[in-house]
């Protein structure tokens, strides 16, 4: 498949000839060469977005090219391409992701939109799509699969199912289907994700995995059922099993979860890795702006021992072949010519970055010329929770005639962030709601739908880290319904006022005030603001947020206890949910 | 892209759930795994001709397969793929190739039917694709790029432009352009491989390539112009500088050439070869019964020091990826269940050979249920040299005025096969016609015109080795014209009434008699025998051959000669051509 870049084989075939001068040289570098895996200088010509040739040392041309870019003896590298990323997660919009992450060498990403089609249905896709072109960065879209995760046992503001895949997938620019989360419904061969994969069956199109704990007779159905790739390794005999059944595995490390140590274990005393990539999937504005991007979870792989020739191999021509384009992720003729130049191997910022043999970034800063843009963005506010109106309606009701306790399904989340637990905790009832008091290690967490359904479920939480007051969110996985932990009902309910009030978000909360809030006004999930300011206003709300949290947090902690396609049991507006069975699950135990 | 076979998701979860029994399960068997370079112990599923699954030691079913078969302990491997031959160099025609190479493994072949497209067009093209569906194998064929090769310089049965070869593309099992050989008119970009190109484009297909010592700029704006393989390396350095520029390189030894030792250590001292993959090219049938097909290829790459599950990997799951066949060349689950149990990974025959979850060969016998077949296949006589009537047809006329003597270009091969070169040579004028006296290591070469046109030239070539009466073929690359090597003219007579009464073929001839006759009725190029009798056959005119020779030499070196897109000097029917500049060359320097 190639890319959407138009080609003509005449200008390039008379530029090699040395008929017509190129556009630009870039000379003076150490080329990593990701076929062979070999190093060494050479030039490199461009001409019309296209590497046209690359000269080895002694080989001169007759045409010289329009420019010339001296690369001072630095690597030159393809840019690097994320198998696997949601913009949303980043909470800025495609165009300011293009600005933010072009300095740190990506200029491919293959995105999911799966958080604003769960919010705003294919209209937000298509808004991802067009906002994406007002910036450099090649940003190919994959239609979500799962819109919501699992129907039924949570509230979303759309459902896609075949119809709906099927009219993103015929959009310029879309590849593929996105993660195919509901792998129970793959392998239990349900009609929604059967008929909606056929639909990419029958245009030849790429299906992404996420199969996480997946394995053995599950494992080879899922992949019978379409998907080919997985980004949710737990164990490195996991990664080992996936790679066995020829998955493609997308090495990930995000704001939220980083088992990077983990998957490289998994790939060790493999004869070679051609089926292992890169991604992202959830990293937010700061993170972005403070450790980079794919560079980064480049430069932990590195550190973790990787081999950092072949990482570049992982992060580039890996990931293109998974998707099956093959003018992108290598430096050679007939290549679209992205590439960026770095002074070591290790995940660093690059001098420079080319996308298309234009110089789009240079020691961190961007220099794209983008179209001209007049256009007013205006977002509908989309928080619409009618179903809150005082504190009672977050207090947690005791089942009838339950006495004066009541065991009570307790969430926690494991140690790497990537596991919800459960376990059944006797908890006080008074006046006929659960008491959290002599718990410390307790908080409530209550998910509200905001799309107008009524529905909210108020649940446990242990371990979250909450001293006092309440934090909140809109972002939520993956049907983003209000979330918020609290001791205090007062404290959720001013939380609760002030997201509706400001169209989304993220806020703190104590003492019934609030103490800083995150505005999301795209969705309740994105900012229109750029990269830096964004950030600031994510540090002054993460700052405000640890002041009432007694350990470390990510930011988007709050955001990961929602999704019932991940193992253990999660929270959705419509009660507790078991991940594996995807079935509502009592909250108390009453036997 | 998908192969042809067609596939039932919902029955194939069913059997991997083991809600359903599947057709087959291979057990006790050592999987080599392609994707990892693992080897270990297995059972392989097998479902409507799919793998299903692979259980590793331990892992049991619910529902046991309809059959299993033991393997016995070997090696399970998956089933090669050959990237690049022509069925007409086997002299057999598609089905008999299918009974005679499954047994030695290969379970896809990607073949260009130039040689019966330069003799009978498109029709002969239709005549193999429909011919290959009375048999066994997976045969995908490649819209011939150059028939003829070189318009201008040769003379052919049929004439392919940019409307034939489309015509060709949207077959059913035509997969993409077949080597595109005439490099020189890639990269000075002509209007014929430009607007062929352009039809392979338009529909997304593969490319390949033959670019013999082409490099440096050519070699930029040959690979810029469309093709991405090669399969005509000559030097290690050639074969590196190909894979850094990104192709694809079908590590290739025929029955005319085996220069494989210099195309392995052209891929040393990479830390990856993931472009590398096997190839046959041409192979006649007697080296097929004798010592097999990928396989030979693949032993000899093991004997001279290739990793063997490595070598694995290029002939199987390697040529896939170059395809973009995205179910063929591995054993996991979605995989198709092409598949071979072998001993030892030294290229050796298997025990067994599975096409599509078919046993279709067993110790060598095979075993494919064909379709019933009454279709009796009648073939045209193509052998048409009108021009050819009497002992005179094959002096070498002297030019005009030049003397006792005349300084005449005569052609050699290279001891490799692979390289024309030439020398001039002083030899005596008798009669007006150029005499060989004196020269015991030269012998005329004969080549003409065998659709009609009435063309033909009379050259000298040098260490051919004849020593007396000749040896004649309508196999003759590319355009196969009535080609004949012989010191006196009334036995290359001989050879033209014999191979014309018969349709072509190859013979030996002696004192104006013909020894023995191979006859390849089909276009001058096939039998329809199979392959044992088709041997013996050849064996037969080669021992007829060899007693004219004086050194020991192909069957198919009669045929080598004529071909104008491989470096140096080679004779068509239209004169000398030099096959870098693809100009007719002056056989007699005069100055």
């Amino acid at each position: 498949m190639r890319t959407r870049k138009s080609r003509d084989r005449s200008r390039l075939i008379a530029a090699a000839m040395q008929q017509i001068p190129c556009d630009l040289t870039i000379e003076n570098v150490k080329l990593v060469n990701v076929f062979t895996g070999e190093v060494y200088p050479a030039a490199v010509d461009v001409l019309d977005g296209y590497v046209v040739r690359v000269r080895e040392e002694g080989e001169t041309t007759e045409a010289p090219s329009a420019q010339t870019y001296d690369g001072h003896g630095a690597y030159l590298i393809p840019g690097f391409i994320d198998t696997h990323m949601h913009v949303e997660s980043t909470m800025m919009i495609p165009e300011n992701l293009g600005r933010a992450i072009l300095p740190w060498g990506t200029t491919t990403v293959c995105t999911d939109p799966h958080e604003i089609g769960n919010v705003t249905g294919i209209e937000g896709v298509k808004f991802m799509l067009k906002n994406a072109k007002k910036a450099a960065l090649r940003q190919y879209v994959l239609a979500p699969s799962c819109v919501p995760a699992v129907p039924g046992v949570e509230g979303a503001g759309a459902s896609f199912g075949a119809k709906e895949v099927g009219e993103l997938l015929d959009l310029p620019d879309v590849v593929g289907i996105a993660e195919i989360m509901d792998f129970v419904g793959v392998y239990k061969d349900n009609e929604r994700m059967h008929t909606i994969i056929a639909e990419g069956d029958r245009r030849g199109m790429f299906l992404q995995g996420h199969a996480p704990l997946v394995h053995g007779k599950e494992l080879a159905a899922y992949r019978l059922g379409g998907p080919i790739s997985d980004h949710e390794c737990n164990t490195p005999g996991e990664v080992g099993e996936k790679l066995r059944a020829g998955m493609h595995i997308n090495l990930r490390a995000s704001s939220i979860v980083d088992n990077l140590p983990v998957l490289l274990e998994g790939c060790k005393g493999h004869k070679w890795r051609d089926n292992v990539s890169i991604c992202t999937d959830d990293v937010h504005a700061k993170d972005l702006l403070e450790t980079g991007h794919i560079n980064a979870v480049f430069a932990k792989a590195v550190k973790w021992g990787a081999d950092p020739v072949e990482a570049v191999k992982w992060g580039t021509i890996n990931a293109a072949r998974e998707y099956g384009f093959d003018d992108l992720g290598a430096i050679a003729p007939g290549y679209i010519a992205d590439m960026q130049l770095v002074d070591e191997l290790d995940g660093r910022r690059p001098n420079a970055v080319f996308l298309e043999g234009q110089l789009v970034a240079e020691n961190g800063v961007y220099l794209a010329q983008d179209p001209e843009d007049n256009e007013e963005l205006t977002f509908p506010n989309t928080v619409n929770i009618p179903q809150i109106t005082c504190e009672e309606d977050f207090r947690l009701k005791a089942p009838e005639g339950c006495g004066d306790s009541v065991k009570t399904c307790v969430i926690y989340l494991e140690k790497d962030g990537n596991r919800r637990r459960s376990v059944w905790i006797e908890l006080p009832v008074k006046d006929g709601y659960v008491s959290l008091e002599g718990h410390d290690d307790l908080q409530y967490c209550c998910i509200a739908n905001r799309y107008g359904s009524g529905d909210k479920t108020v649940a446990v939480i242990k371990d979250f880290g909450l001293k006092e007051g309440a934090v909140a969110s809109t972002v939520s996985h993956d049907s983003h319904n209000f979330t918020v932990m609290y001791k205090d009902p007062a404290d959720a309910l001013a939380a609760a006022k002030e997201l509706a009030r400001v169209g989304g978000g993220m806020c703190a909360v104590r003492d019934g005030k609030v103490l800083d809030t995150l505005c999301l006004p795209v969705g309740g999930l994105m900012s229109p603001l750029p990269c830096a300011p964004l950030s600031e206003e994510i540090r002054r709300v993460q700052e405000a947020m640890a002041g009432l949290l007694s350990k470390k947090g990510s930011l988007l902690m709050v955001a990961v206890f929602a999704l019932p396609v991940v193992p253990g049991i999660v929270v959705t507006d419509k009660g507790l949910v078991n991940g594996f069975t995807q079935q509502i699950v009592s909250q108390f135990d009453l036997n």
